[in-house]
């Protein structure tokens, strides 16, 4: 999937990211592992969380581009990670993520683990050298990333629900794919000085269609769009929507997160850009359905 | 090992940790993932970073005991994870630690796997709780941990030198051990508003002598000691201190790190109480041997 932000802010992102991995490989770092962590993040996939994030900032005034880039870093480099593990023989034993091979194909095992570990950290780092400039933004920040990613409610859950023996649907599917759409939402907003509590709906509800169409894509067997193998979800039995609701509710499903998704968004100065930023997202989504996001 | 902390101490470190656990493992908790992560923590093993970490706090006064007390778990807490993905079976393969199954024994890998990570996430939770409280030294905090635990220097760093063809000893032993002693002093001094500047060099000699106690006790086999199997370095081809200066050779480099460490302590109120402290580490770090650690 190629990039859904515009250039400038698809740059804006890549130039954050690029700095962080320089940080995260400089001076005696042991090298094998900062080309881990540079192949698990460069290049990218669509950005959408961080896209969303600078969309969220730039609505509520950007007065700060500097945090906001951060708080897009961070949140790309959690993202990052979680695939990294999520790709490993214990879960999905995924061979290619993003057209190349997964990170432990790549550099083997060890070194994936801790690719995922050090970008872990380096993600609440970029937020720490936010909070040292603005230090009530960054501690929002980082409230704000550290309950979307870890425990009980954040995408570490999220994946942890796969081994219960029960599974709470419905908290596994607010953990495992809204959550970091919720942190986009919010940290956008926290970043730029605005009310994040003003914001989770608009992730949630980017987060549900996002999951819907990752469904349907891979019971579809859309492989390009997806890039990773597709038929997963059946294979390792994890619950997804087309099972539950067939193509077309799937399909009406997406429709009405996406429309939901365009009713939530706050009052704000950038609310027709984000209105635009939500409908060009369906159409990234699901590519080869026709998505009506006009509600 | 029992615990280095007196009473007072202890019973606050152990607070702190299940004040944050039952936080991780609240509502909505997928149920085995929180239960791993607490059997990763509790109960603890000598708990001598938090110990370090509070004890420096008092030193400089511990002014707002609420930040000292999360600094001392989120330390506490990152190293518990980074123990959680040594033991894994791509690192070490560890069947027990603190002499009970280590977590992917008990757990399986990817709730090992999950738990890490979720305790990584956790300790910056912790620490993104006191900045709400404290911004200017939550951020401080953050930076320190984020920089003793992460690439390039941190433990990540320390742990990803064992995949390299060629090792870097002296950035080796200064991540894989030193870098969290060095986040006790730094972090115990920045939890009080002190400058964490003038603190490096004591948590960098008693992690010397941590690093050097540990590669005896590996060496001459005190598997209870150590709470692990013995002799892993040897099998797993890691550099220990008793390979290469010998048995007499390892206990003088533990001595001179240990008196290194009590001359590199900053004038303070509570100096006299850090001295005494770095003289019990010793003696709990090697029970077995005469250690001098006056200079």
């Amino acid at each position: 999937m190629s990039s859904l932000a515009g250039p400038r802010l698809s740059r804006r992102i890549e130039a954050a990211l690029d700095r962080a991995l320089a940080r995260a490989g400089g001076a005696d770092a042991p090298p094998r592992l900062a080309e881990a962590m540079v192949h698990a993040v460069v290049p990218g996939g669509a950005r959408i969380r961080p896209t969303i994030l600078l969309s969220v900032a730039r609505a509520c005034g950007d007065d700060r581009p500097e945090i906001s880039d951060a708080a897009a870093a961070a949140l790309e480099l959690i993202h990052c990670a979680s695939l990294v593990h999520d790709d490993m023989p214990c879960f999905d034993d995924a061979d290619t993520r993003r057209g190349k091979p997964s990170v432990h194909r790549a550099y083997g095992e060890a070194l994936a683990l801790l690719a995922g570990d050090s970008l872990i950290i380096l993600a609440f780092e970029e937020l720490a050298r936010a909070a040292l400039l603005a230090p009530e933004r960054g501690a929002q920040l980082m409230m704000i990333l550290a309950r979307t990613s870890g425990m009980p409610g954040g995408i570490c859950a999220g994946q942890g629900w796969e081994s219960e023996p029960r599974i709470d649907l419905a908290a596994y599917h607010r953990a495992k794919t809204a959550a970091l759409f919720v942190a986009a939402t919010q940290m956008g907003a926290a970043a730029a000085g605005a009310e994040p509590e003003a914001w989770p709906d608009l992730g949630a509800r980017i987060g549900e269609a996002f999951q819907v169409a990752d469904d349907l894509r891979d019971a579809l067997g859309d492989a390009d769009a997806l890039g990773k193998p597709v038929g997963q979800d059946l294979r390792n039995g994890r619950p997804n929507a087309v099972q539950a609701l067939g193509v077309e509710g799937a399909v009406r499903r997406l429709e009405d997160s996406l429309s939901g998704a365009i009713a939530s968004i706050p009052s704000c100065p950038g609310e027709a850009e984000l209105c635009a930023l939500v409908r060009l997202t369906a159409r990234k989504l699901v590519p080869v359905l026709p998505v009506r996001t006009t509600a």
